[in-house]
């Protein structure tokens, strides 16, 4: 992956003992190994053999962290969630984050058929410098807002729904089409994925720093 | 169609002389005939035979009117479209209404990604007894005034966007998928199809307001 | 959700723990909690922990109702729905209804390919301010009684069938394309959805009511 | 083709002079050299080189007939269609039919939504030895007219319609998934198919009723 | 059903009891009462309470017999299937035209690309007066038997087949698309319907002979 | 492009003088310098300009050929498709072959619904070293051919059909489902691409042959 | 738009006319207004009224610049495209960025099937703060790019090829899938909103270079 | 199949019993009898049957080997995958081309995010007579490895993936819109078919070799 990061296993397709292994393996190399995907009962098993790994049952993901190496980031990620049910996706999103070592801002439940709530929490997009925002069902909320924030936005579609969502299609296909323009989209659940192009935005941001105009 | 409504002409797939014909043999029996998707072509040649042919071109309709049979009905449909492209579809819906002699209050231009706009002309939401919500590219819109209206909510797609908004399937399924409950949809376009609905909800009303509880 | 109506809790992804804890949390601010897709088994625990939870096993819905709060409101629901297999769906519609405090009716296996089966029971389409129709294979239901019913209709595919009905897809293209104009088409199996559209046009019938010309 | 029925030629991507030439190469062999698809334009430059040419411009078939020849066959065609848009293609299976040697009986504009005007046209049902019935849109005239009909049925999608009717794929659907057993389905305007089936179906009825039981 | 066909229960969707219940009530209408799409252990609890319910595992087919009132009718239907993963659904089709009473004459994996044994049973191709033709993956035998047989062919896709064969959409697309004219199709692994067609056919066949020309 | 092969300019999205000029600046570099996707109009312009261009409509390919330099290469290609409409993408195939340097043997109109005519010019199947198999509608050709041939084999599937053919959609997945194994399939309507894939596998075939096992 | 920007206007639905009037309106407002998506015919129109309007016919771009007022901006977005058809797109996202006031460094016609002229021309992608890259086809480029780069990455998806690129899908399908993490995605062909991200990017880290960690 | 190469079972739809009955029938015919898609599960129970049975559990192979009648084939066919996930599919074909009696390489996870690793490797992609390239996601691997191979390729797209990879449609679309020309595509995971066609390149060249220009 991108230097500086942490290194990821992609954990749904693998055993504990091949994620026990590779983590072991990794471990020496990097401040941080993390595996995402990783379900309640396989996390039990990887801790049964590496006490040290902390497991995230919300964002399904197991890490081992060496504090001492961990960098301090310049930036902070908000990191907004349509309904209750993109939890997991939006919490994968801000661990890994946080992982990577920035400042991280939570505001869950700000679907917009209550736009007052998202209204009346304004604060978090305008303290973030880059916003993830995940939602399932008709995938309304990164164009919403898109007329808010002055920031990058990464959108974020979850499968969250039922009959015409798809799996996910929908809120693909509607944060493809967002009338707020400049939306980067990553793929359907991708938490993951949002949080690494969250954190090389803010790394280049700043690297620009220190250039002169 | 329904009794007391307009007859009703899809002029799409028809000639003028056809449309003319049509328009002809119905006039006598009720108080509007109308015909939709009529281009400006085909209503100049149906206006040179039937010079009393009214021809609203945003909405691409031609009617005869007898103002003196003309109902007056109770209720007022407030009638939103998130963009200016959306007009025409808007359009269709507003001019089919007042020609089933509704109240119609128009509000364009509201589209998601400029949520002040649409907060800040509340009142059309307000006072309207149905409303109608044309949207197309993510079709975002029916699902905040979903939260914001106490009244039923007819959502329309439209076929406007570009590359993934496939002429209208990607607004079609957000407004399927709303996280607003209780929003109608109808087929991408069929800005007549919602008055008629609208209407149908109006009338209703007027029947069950003289009943009993 | 809208004012004056039950409060509802999405059953389908909570655990029974989750659902009983915001049930209990909402129970005093209203006259009905439900919670909707809950699968006998998940029934079964929230009753031993609240055992003045009811449980509609064909409408998979939970509920603690506080009888004396109850509203009575004006108009009737007609439910009709086309096979056997759509009950759950046309149920979870009704039993909505009636826990808004509307009147329902029901006709269940008037699919079209017994037309005059349907025929012999118009009265429930005559009698009722609203119609709710569900049916899944291909959908045709609420075309048919488009043409008979003078009033609003909620058209709900359900995701009955097998190959080519691809899981509603195929009954909700139908009712978005339906000969009839005005129908409103709600979510594959959202009999829920239909039932809150149905309740809305009811209540905006009994303001209307109030209101001079 | 098959052994007794016309010569046919599939005119969409042909040139006059193409059609012209098969025609004349074939008009030996059988009683029937038709071409189907054939524009307005089209068959008046076919006219000019063969005058002996009959073209119907509804069922957009040129065509060369030896009366002499023409077989008289058992058995008697229904063709039903919903709208009048789908017309071309119900034509085209009627003279497709006629061109085979059969009796055929039209009913037109019996679309779903008016189910009366079907139900007192029930003589065309009855009479008929099998049905090809027609239709656009949401494709449901088939699975009513399965419901009242004791013969075997040719359902034909047609392409009218607009949104999400997918240019025939919605009728198709609807056809496919249709809750009558026993309908066979064509492709998407393919008249010609239908009365091809329908032409065999009466043919192996006559090569039956030879045959000892 | 259409007369004096069986009385036919969809039982997927069944538990035993609602399928025994239903058998017992029906039993006395008619020759016949079937149930498809019955599993091997639901079939065993249906006998233990009706032990004169027979079943066939392969076509997956509960029935009661009363072989004094079963009539029998003209015709052969031959049956073809492509593989021998297609089985279940060709016998779904056997079973059920035998219960029908027609005689019927079965020809097993004659896949296209083993062109040969297909072209050395040509008997049971010549012998048919209906043929019912089933087939996964490409879904071309339909075409190729099309070429060959000259009645009329009835096309079953199957859901045979994975990756892009997509559960039986690409044979279903194949044969309406096929270049041998004149093949009724019905949905995805529907050999009931295909069986009832067949049958419908046959039957108008014996009452057509009957008629003079 | 691969080594020795023609240099090729993809026509379609070109201007004639965009063309004349890139075929201008490559001539010298090679023995062939050819465009596809050229229709009459623009292969007349560039004529014009470049006498010495050589163009085939029915292929619409324009090139420039140094015939003292041109290879001779070893193996015949066998190019078969299933009906004249298919001609275009056919024709593409084989033109580009020969401007490759190898033997071509054609074989048209060998559709499946007429299998004896395919069966009865087997020669060209068994002369062959590579096959190449265009067809459009069902696409069920190459099966076919994959059951009698022994050499490899490329399916082309073509855009040529209607209704639910969609562009070449049904011919693709139905070749990508070949109940014949070892398959190699290329685009819709890419001629083009299974020439050079042809070509590759016997120019490898060329080197091979100079290998001791 | 977000602030700082140019005003934009989408020029793809509407008249000469329309597009000359709103640039006038808003050329008092802001250093740059532009039309996008503007054809030549269009664009000289504008320019006879305007003849201070710019016009670039490969970006589809009309635009008045006050190059006074124009801000110089920190950062370098590198552009990239795939093949010389994808240029309009690529275009339309260098001259936005131009616009805004970003350096733009352009690599054309890196395919990944050439993957050497990527290797030699790595320098472009090393000195850029943010990439752009645009495809169509299979839509490959940006996952290699993302291999070798180490900032930020937008991957805007083109409408170029044919068959089964559906016009964009398949590149956008490529890109949601990248074996690269942390790539944001844009609708297809929408090199203008690519932009306006990467500008957003950028303008963020100016912001960012101010604040203390 | 086709003559000299393995009998081959597709082990997926099959019990223990039916495949361990195959292999008994079909051993004496044949120097390899092998099943495909078989379970470890499945395995054991065959191999208590048949202990000469030899399991691959990562090509989930089972296979009975007359190491004595083995052909030793000319040429070597070159494996490459782009990910870990996708070993299965590639060793399906890898060890399939070996039963066939051919030269394997193997070379795993060279997916293009990482470019240096397949650059580092390209001996692999020299030493190939033919190459078989199996990739998931966006199925990018092909197209790179078609602008640096000079033999024939064929693209194996798998299932890996979540999302918008849709189980392999992805990467099946964007090989088929390679930017490389002469790519053959397969089935999605049909490993088993990609090494058939690379063994049918191979032997025809045998063939060829002996053959004068
Ligand atoms: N949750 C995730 N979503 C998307 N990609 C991931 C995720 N977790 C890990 N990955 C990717 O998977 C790679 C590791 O894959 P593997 O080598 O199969 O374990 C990492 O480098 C990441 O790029
Ligand atoms: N713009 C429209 N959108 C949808 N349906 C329409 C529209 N205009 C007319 N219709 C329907 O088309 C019917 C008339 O069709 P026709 O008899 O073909 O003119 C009317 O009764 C309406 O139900
Ligand atoms: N295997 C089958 N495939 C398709 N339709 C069937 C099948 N079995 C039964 N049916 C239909 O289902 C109806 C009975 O449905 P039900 O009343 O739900 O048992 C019958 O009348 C048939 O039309
Ligand atoms: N008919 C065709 N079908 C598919 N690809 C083609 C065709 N003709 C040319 N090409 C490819 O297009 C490339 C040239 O594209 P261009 O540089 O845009 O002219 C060639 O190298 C071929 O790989
Ligand atoms: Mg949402
Ligand atoms: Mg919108
Ligand atoms: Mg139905
Ligand atoms: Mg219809
Ligand atoms: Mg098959
Ligand atoms: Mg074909
Ligand atoms: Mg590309
Ligand atoms: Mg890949």
């Amino acid at each position: 992956l991108r230097t500086g990061f942490p290194e990821v296993i992609w954990g749904q397709d693998k055993t504990p003992e091949q994620i026990t292994k590779i983590m072991t393996a990794m471990r020496d190399r990097t401040h941080v190994v993390m595996a995402t995907r990783v379900t309640p009962g396989k996390a039990e098993c990887i801790q049964q053999i590496l006490p040290e790994v902390q497991y995230n049952d919300r964002a399904r993901i197991c890490a081992i962290v060496n504090q001492a190496k961990m960098p301090q980031r310049l930036g902070t990620i908000g990191i907004l969630s349509a309904g209750t049910a993109d939890l997991p996706v939006a919490e994968e999103a801000a661990l890994t984050a946080e992982l990577c070592g920035f400042q991280v801002e939570r505001l869950w439940d700000v679907g917009v058929a209550g736009i007052q709530r998202l209204l009346s929490n304004r604060h978090v997009i305008d303290n973030a410098d880059v916003l993830i925002v995940a939602a399932g069902m008709e995938g309304a909320l990164p164009s919403v807002v898109g007329g808010l924030a002055d920031c990058p936005i990464i959108a974020v579609p979850t499968s969250i729904g039922y009959g015409a969502s798809f799996n996910g299609i929908t809120p693909l296909l509607g944060m493809l089409n967002s009338c707020a323009a400049g939306l980067g989209v990553v793929n359907i659940d991708n938490g993951f994925g949002a949080a690494i192009l969250a954190g090389q935005i803010l790394r280049t941001a700043s690297k620009l720093s220190n250039q002169p105009l």
